[in-house]
């Protein structure tokens, strides 16, 4: 008989759920579809549904939930337990942690998606030897969590490690968030993806020089570092810029936080060696007073978030039975 | 009878120096020459005959020196108590807090400078209602100090804070530190003059349109702050992309950091609201997603470090007779 944690990694369109020990492993996942667009009353009844789920099938295997750990984007007051507001999930000051602890009768912990992967990656994935890290994942947007002593840094409003709208490119395309030149805007999955259909449609306008472009249609970031693989030189161009723009990002935030360990996760990062090794020789060069980082992948895959909100859940814990 | 903190800051050209009260007051300051020129171990020799003399001062007036605490500029590991690096002042590997403390025969800090004057304004200064505190000096180089809970974020080495060194301007002038577009290298107050001189000496160049402008010579930030005062067209320019730049370094700050309040200080803050007010509204510009801070000016004006370096030496103590 063990003591388990109830954890949940929501997002925008599915969940990532597992049973985990408090040592830090899962003995058990599922996923869920999220369902965002039934709205957030909806996506919250799932939520605790599921995490009901998981603690009746813990106790039919002989085990004890002894807590529950969500996991959710957007800005995220930790300290309140409020999904305070997503764009993605559509939650607008949901007390997501007493909502959940009521439900399931265990002590509950809510967190941000990305912070709580880095916390994972800081102390059971790739920066686990290092005191300071900073976890960046890059997928369709871009954000980061600063790792120190084993925890990660909220801010003062949720809102703290928003790598992906830092000004890097000030003549670049307009954000989201409705700022010219964002990271984000320049060297997201998504923004690499825009950016190759974009110029590759221009070429094709051009004079048709393309060889292998798109047929109509976007373009995929995986796409563009498949051709930049296969040397095709738009591609190759694309996927180089997006590198440098990442190199300057990650650059500034070595300048303000000097950490030991950058840990790139976020689906950009299934590109791996693609990605990591001309990226650390991009950020070597911008290392000039700095204390240049490691820089590596990161280990847990897209399970971090949901191992994260397991840590924080066990962080509110006293010891438990292992 | 009360228990004093011997103070030194340790700058590149003066030391400012004080007997602080455990409340963070000063009861006594003096200011000497640095004499980096010197050469390091004379600037260590007179670091300790300046502590020395103040301890005695403390004595003599029948107080009782308990700690001494020192904040120099450069690189410091705060843990080892080791200036590691200074570029003004010269320092390699230098074990000043140990040396202090065999020295006076009392419990000794070291800090950094602008990390020591940021904890100052935060606890003391202009920050002191607020949990989250960025404090930026822009001076002749621009750092910040990141203040959480009373503490200020070290890093992994010694070396966090640098937000003069994250990029603005990609196609900026080349900074100190060898890249291009920093923004201490656009907008610090060397910056600015820098600007000014040659902009003005370009525009006489090309026909002499410019009224009031230099008689030859370098302008300083302060100069260019009060002809932008009087209306000159020039110098508005400049202190205007000055401002802009600084808050896209804010912002950076800001959504990295996501605290309640900024605190500007150094030598480009004596220039007031002419800096704060377009500065504030630049900013507010720049606020997307962000909690947009509380933005001030620094409330303890160069003494910050000193007092700060005093609030690292008790920090270490315990409780002690005010």
């Amino acid at each position: 008989m063990t003591d388990l944690v109830v954890a949940l990694d929501v997002g925008g369109t599915g969940m990532k759920c597992a049973l985990v020990r408090p040592d830090g492993t899962a003995v058990h996942t599922e996923r869920h579809p999220t369902g965002a667009g039934r709205g957030p009353a909806a996506v919250v009844d799932t939520i605790l549904a599921v995490a009901e789920g998981l603690a009746d099938r813990a106790r039919t295997e002989g085990h004890t939930p002894v807590a529950v750990g969500i996991a959710v984007p957007g800005v995220v007051d930790e300290a309140a337990g409020v999904a305070v507001w997503s764009a993605n999930v559509g939650f607008r000051d949901v007390p997501l942690r007493d909502l959940a602890a009521a439900r399931l009768g265990v002590p509950a912990a809510l967190g941000h998606d990305v912070r709580a992967g880095g916390l994972a990656e800081a102390r059971l994935g790739a920066g686990r030897d290092a005191g300071h890290v900073l976890f960046v994942a890059i997928g369709t947007g871009i954000a980061a969590a600063h790792i120190v002593g084993g925890s990660a840094a909220t801010g003062a409003h949720g809102a703290a490690g928003e790598i992906g709208h830092i000004l890097v490119r000030p003549d670049g395309p307009r954000c989201g968030c409705g700022r010219p030149g964002c990271l984000e805007a320049v060297a997201s999955a998504a923004a690499i993806g825009r950016r190759y259909t974009e110029l590759a449609a221009a070429a094709s306008l051009d004079g048709g020089r393309l060889n292998g472009g798109p047929a109509g249609g976007a373009v995929t970031a995986a796409e563009v570092a498949a051709r930049a693989a296969a040397g095709e030189e738009l591609a190759g161009r694309v996927w180089r810029e997006a590198i440098e723009a990442i190199a300057d990002g990650l650059a500034t935030g070595q300048a303000l936080f000097d950490v030991e360990t950058v840990v790139v996760g976020g689906g950009l990062a299934q590109a791996g060696t693609q990605l990591l090794d001309p990226l650390r020789a991009t950020l070597h060069e911008r290392m000039t007073f700095h204390r240049e980082p490691r820089l590596v992948a990161a280990a847990l895959g897209d399970e971090a978030g949901c191992l994260g909100a397991a840590l924080l859940a066990l962080d509110g814990m006293p010891a438990l039975n292992s």
